[in-house]
């Protein structure tokens, strides 16, 4: 089981910094130290030695364990302090979050769900006591067997990836939960690409509802994880009809709610200049593809009938004529987070000159 | 248990629509049928009298238990039948998606921990048999002892929910996993908010890194679930200052990777224009907030010394003196979702008048 990672297990936010992620980004990958933390550690966090299990002291035989191998803080315990590291090697072992709350060290977690089941009673009591707010149960797969009794313990899903699932839980119950949600867009990108003859490169998917069978779209999908918007639009298009473009700009975007698994949706139209002419299909969910004079496009019925279709389009056109500005990106570094990030905005044309701008330069 | 109902348990996407959701959203509220599925549902579907349970079934009482209750679509078994029902009723109820995979029927899951492996095991077997792909499980929150029952029988965790959590298993060993991921992003709204005496709204918060202690920066926040961007940031900017504001435009977005739960981060600056004056603070996460001049604002040691954040605030008093055009959101609702979204994008010039287009409307 890995040490948790600020990565992984993050000091969590309730408000968006806007560009300021420092916090987490600084200690990616670095082991918490509580030192990191604004809030104190409360009290000597008892450290385990490694070849001591939770189970032998939940067992009982204390004086004899206590003798063989326990410290706290390196120090080896006297019997006036038993009693105390009784009560901490019962606990889990967590770290204090900046809002008041807790992350559970997912890699020192008790194999007997016994235990567990235990050393979780015990510490929500001993974090009430302390006036402890959320408390974050990061649960990887292995351990999958812990799920239902934190469960029971009143935890709640928060998030789940492969390989794990978090849980947490709101201690004060006369307070709302402050607790941040997790991830609620899925993100989508739409890619329109025109060639010099004024045709646009359409799609027909293998897999579509009844009521769009036929269609000839734009190719669309998702983005993948960590991928930039103008990468995936690309993607996408080689993907589906084997054709090399070049991001331009993103002219919209749409957003939409309950869409899949009740999470919303924000989809980026992409313009993107045709680097190749070639179609060679993804046999395994395009049916056909094609370039398709843009005005045969526009009048397909279902399309012509969209109002939402209709204006896309109308958009498309309208940047085609340089009466239109799209959002172009900008690969930039803030010193907060002292990683690079994408900034999408029109190009400032500081002396008023029209060649400046992304407003008037040609899309071919 | 609530049925399973398709909002909740959808037909799974593999690629992004666009703005053809039409599938998903048509059956909104209503139970799935077989029929609705473009794949064929493999022979009868056992429907067990609501009276029995499937206990019973595998406890082996089996010819009473037929002849007292089980019927194959309210057909009474025949004894030549037995076997197959039998065979029926020791798998889980699932529904074939477009994909030809399942989705395990989460109303119908049995209570028996020791029930349910046993059947997830047969119906693994016959879902494989029949050459099915994706499997779906999603175990309900009163139901989390299945939960190391699916892990163990090699199920992933897919996404959770407050109130449940979804389980995936690919089947064909041969072919990579077309099952699509779930949201990815979260989505963070700033509002920059400037007066008529040139001051814009500004606030320090409560909860910061320690790298950002003092900085007036400005209000922003993440948008709830299934809110519009341009409620969010008015909602933001009204909860953290107490200012009322009227939502102008995107000017700009940043998308950021591995923020949050290695999750992706997609920030909107918009400008809002006040429709007040007064400020009343946030205790809870806001320090302090005022009208700071602009000049003063940009100033800023933190600000100045980051390219991010100049590089927004020019993009801002471009905005102020027309040579900058945003993104406004028009709500339209297209033939195949039946329902409005929000489409972001520039108002096009359709007859070359300039006063026509939001590049040159005031802001102020």
């Amino acid at each position: 089981m890995d040490s948790v990672s600020l990565s992984e297990v993050t000091a969590i936010r309730r408000t968006h910094l806007g560009f300021m992620h420092s916090f987490r980004q600084q200690f990616s990958g670095v082991p918490i130290s509580p030192k990191f933390c604004s809030s104190k550690v409360d009290g000597p966090k008892a450290t385990l030695s490694s070849n001591t299990k939770s189970q032998s002291v939940y067992g009982g035989n204390i004086a004899a364990t206590a003798d063989s191998g326990y410290k706290i803080n390196g120090v080896n315990l006297k019997s006036r302090t038993l009693i105390s590291s009784v009560k901490e090697r019962l606990l889990l072992d967590a770290y204090d979050d900046e809002y008041g709350g807790v992350i559970v060290d997912h890699g020192k977690l008790p194999s007997n769900p016994f235990a567990f089941a235990s050393m979780l009673r015990a510490s929500l009591s001993d974090w009430r006591r302390k006036g402890k707010k959320g408390v974050w149960l990061k649960l990887p797969v292995e351990q999958s067997e812990l799920v239902p009794i934190a469960i029971k313990e009143g935890f709640e899903y928060h998030h789940a990836e492969k390989r794990y699932v978090m849980l947490t839980y709101w201690i004060p119950e006369e307070e709302p939960s402050m607790l941040p949600a997790n991830a609620s867009h899925q993100v989508g990108v739409g890619g329109f690409v025109l060639n010099q003859h004024k045709e646009v490169l359409v799609v027909q998917e293998k897999y579509c509802a009844p009521s769009i069978t036929g269609l000839w779209k734009l190719p669309t999908g998702f983005i993948n994880e960590s991928e930039e918007i103008f990468s995936g639009a690309v993607r996408e298009v080689k993907e589906e009809t084997g054709v090399d473009t070049e991001f331009s700009e993103v002219i919209a975007f749409r957003h939409a709610h309950n869409v899949a698994f009740e999470k919303s949706d924000l989809f980026f139209i992409c313009m993107l200049r045709p680097l190749s002419d070639k179609i060679i299909i993804d046999g395994l969910e395009i049916k056909a593809a094609k370039w398709m004079p843009l005005v045969e496009f526009v009048e397909q019925p279902m399309i012509r009938g969209d109002k939402m279709f209709k204006r896309v389009i109308e958009i498309c056109e309208a940047r085609l004529s340089h009466r239109y500005c799209g959002l172009s990106p900008h690969r930039l570094v803030s010193t907060f987070d002292g990683k690079p990030s994408s900034l999408y905005y029109n190009v400032v044309d500081d002396d008023h000159d029209p060649s400046h701008s992304n407003c008037n330069t040609d899309y071919l």
